[in-house]
């Protein structure tokens, strides 16, 4: 690394450790002045007048430079420093998080620390979020663990939060797929938080990434869990809750989707299980969109225009008109119905369902027998 | 019973059974010229012109006059025929199907065969449908059981199809809690259809209510079933699927609901079991809206302004205003938020926060320590 470039690496990680993350006046400093100028006008406490709040967020650490032990502590765990600087910055997916600075943790990171192969930015441009409850269920990591496979099979990448639960069974389930995931802590990157994810967050860092805003050795902290969500719903396209109960912290990340008009999905269960109580509220409070798999969770990312997602191959009758699907829809599984009471159940008049019948027929998709109609194959 | 009373309901006994119901042409001829009068000219097919479809739909039964032996056999079931000049007719819940006398099976019944004590119109003054597959899970049947429970403790009357399933388990829920039940049945009154549940429908004949619009030794056929789901739907403030496949009679009932204006409420349960796919499609599609139990049921209700229902008791903090029902929601169950964390959390200006936690500390519901907010007790 070239003397100038090395200044530079020195100057984002002492920047990145100075302020508690996240620190808009520290950002739009860099954005003025740049990173080696910021840094040396923190240091030297020689910041223009007007720029109270970066004095103040940079006050109890400026003295501590740990930027050397850092980048060597990451690069030894074999993780890097990735700045707006850096190609693989998805900044893109950042902005809403600068409109958002004004609120509580908001604002875009100043940095991230990445370990693993691969561009973040890549792996964001068509991530899902599956978050959850730490005390998830059997049901909530069985479901966990198959929608983040069926993602996975369909080339997105899941993003999560290396917890217990819900996370821990969605980064498996992508990992079981050959796929792409990403864990966002709320720790350094050189912290294996929580303990029991040791293994997990060392496979995550060698076939997908590891990311936190936080320098090596920061430790893990309620507050930083809260900040590290608004990360998990900006870097996702969709944020689904696979389980929550009445007061989970998927929640806040579920307010994040919101507050970053991401589409927001929660998985319904039992309604006799605490840990699905989250989720149903969110659906009765039509907060949340009702998801059963991947390919209802591609959907509402398509329907906000979204098209970085492989569209899942249709069904035979995935792509029919509104008329006709509702035809085959009123079809019973076995046994046949006479026009009127297929026209009834539908909801349509007589006349169309006709139309549509003879359509469906010449499709091979139903077909008729003494004025009884049913699915083609059905007897 | 006088002379003219009997020959009204002998003429009312052999046109409930002159054509099959729904027959809104023969309903307004007895409008026009009383049931005596209008039997008599379809008896002796002296139709004033321009009633061709009340000549056709009675012609193939006009000759057949059973109105003597059915009266004889409801009475011996223990069974009356309630007619529009009856007290007990729900006339006002039939509305609906006049209007929607146009569509396949619409219509309201011309009369109806009841069976057991109390007034049909009072039963269904304040009932809930609850419907579902035939072949319902262990969950679906538990879940039928306890709303039809909760349902009957708040003094609502649980209606279904006395099938077996959900229909059966949700009438033997409200017969548990000591409720109202009513069966609406697909076959004539004395019929105990599915055997099966003959001893069930004994008791509901005897707590509650059984009621066909079918004539004494009708026999069930499939398009009974689905004409008798819009009187399921029609006589309910609301209907609820507790459980539905993927092509569900159960969806045909909902369709009668929707058609009708009947809030429509669909149970979640695992995306796992084929038994809930119908139910999450129509939560999903917007169709219905996901209910978890009795009260979320009366909510439905209560937002159409539908004022016949017991408020269940509120609990502590049902009743808070918004801002103060949001500012607990966004307490955790244990451990405290700053104040900062909890605006995030629940989406609100820090201002209004503080305004709310201040009011709820009144209330007792919350305290706070060093800077950290905690539900009351929480420590």
């Amino acid at each position: 690394m070239s003397a100038p470039d090395r200044r530079e690496r020195l100057a984002w990680a002492y920047l990145a450790a100075v302020a508690e993350p996240p620190c808009p006046p520290l950002i739009s400093l860099v954005g003025r002045y740049g990173a080696v100028e910021t840094a040396r006008m923190i240091r030297t406490r020689t910041l223009p007048a007007g720029n109270a709040a970066a004095v103040t967020a940079t006050q109890a650490r400026y003295e501590t430079d740990s930027a050397a032990t850092d980048l060597e502590t990451a690069h030894r765990r074999g993780a890097r420093l990735v700045t707006p600087d850096d190609e693989e910055w998805p900044g893109w997916a950042l902005l809403g998080l600068d409109q958002a600075s004004t609120s509580v943790r908001g604002g875009a990171p100043l940095a991230l620390w990445v370990r693993g192969p691969g561009s973040l930015a890549e792996a964001a441009s068509s991530a899902v979020g599956l978050v959850g409850s730490r005390a998830a269920t059997a049901y909530g990591e069985h479901v966990s663990t198959r929608m983040a496979s069926g993602l996975a099979d369909r080339g997105v990448t899941v993003l999560s939060g290396g917890a217990f639960g819900i996370d821990g069974a969605a980064h498996r389930g992508a990992l079981a797929a050959g796929g792409l995931t990403v864990a966002i802590l709320a720790c350094g990157i050189d912290r294996d938080y929580p303990s029991g994810h040791a293994r997990l967050l060392r496979e995550i860092g060698e076939a997908g990434l590891v990311v936190s805003e936080y320098p090596p050795g920061t430790t893990a902290a309620k507050h930083r869990f809260l900040t590290r969500n608004r990360l998990v719903a900006a870097l996702s396209a969709a944020v689904v809750v696979v389980e929550a109960g009445r007061r989970s912290g998927a929640t806040n990340t579920a307010a994040w989707a919101r507050k970053l008009g991401r589409p927001l999905g929660a998985v319904p269960g039992p309604i006799t299980s605490a840990m699905s109580v989250g989720c149903h509220q969110m659906i009765a409070d039509g907060q949340a969109t009702l998801v059963m798999d991947a390919d209802s969770i591609l959907a509402l990312i398509q329907a906000t225009g979204h098209d970085n997602f492989v569209r899942s191959a249709p069904s035979a009758t995935d792509d029919l008109p509104t008329d006709e699907f509702e035809v085959i829809e009123a079809l019973p599984a076995s046994g046949g119905l006479t026009v009127d009471e297929i026209a009834f159940s539908a909801g349509r008049p007589v006349t169309v369902v006709l139309a549509a019948l003879a359509r469906l027929e010449v499709k091979g998709l139903v077909d008729s027998d003494s004025g009884l109609w049913r699915l083609a194959g059905e007897r």
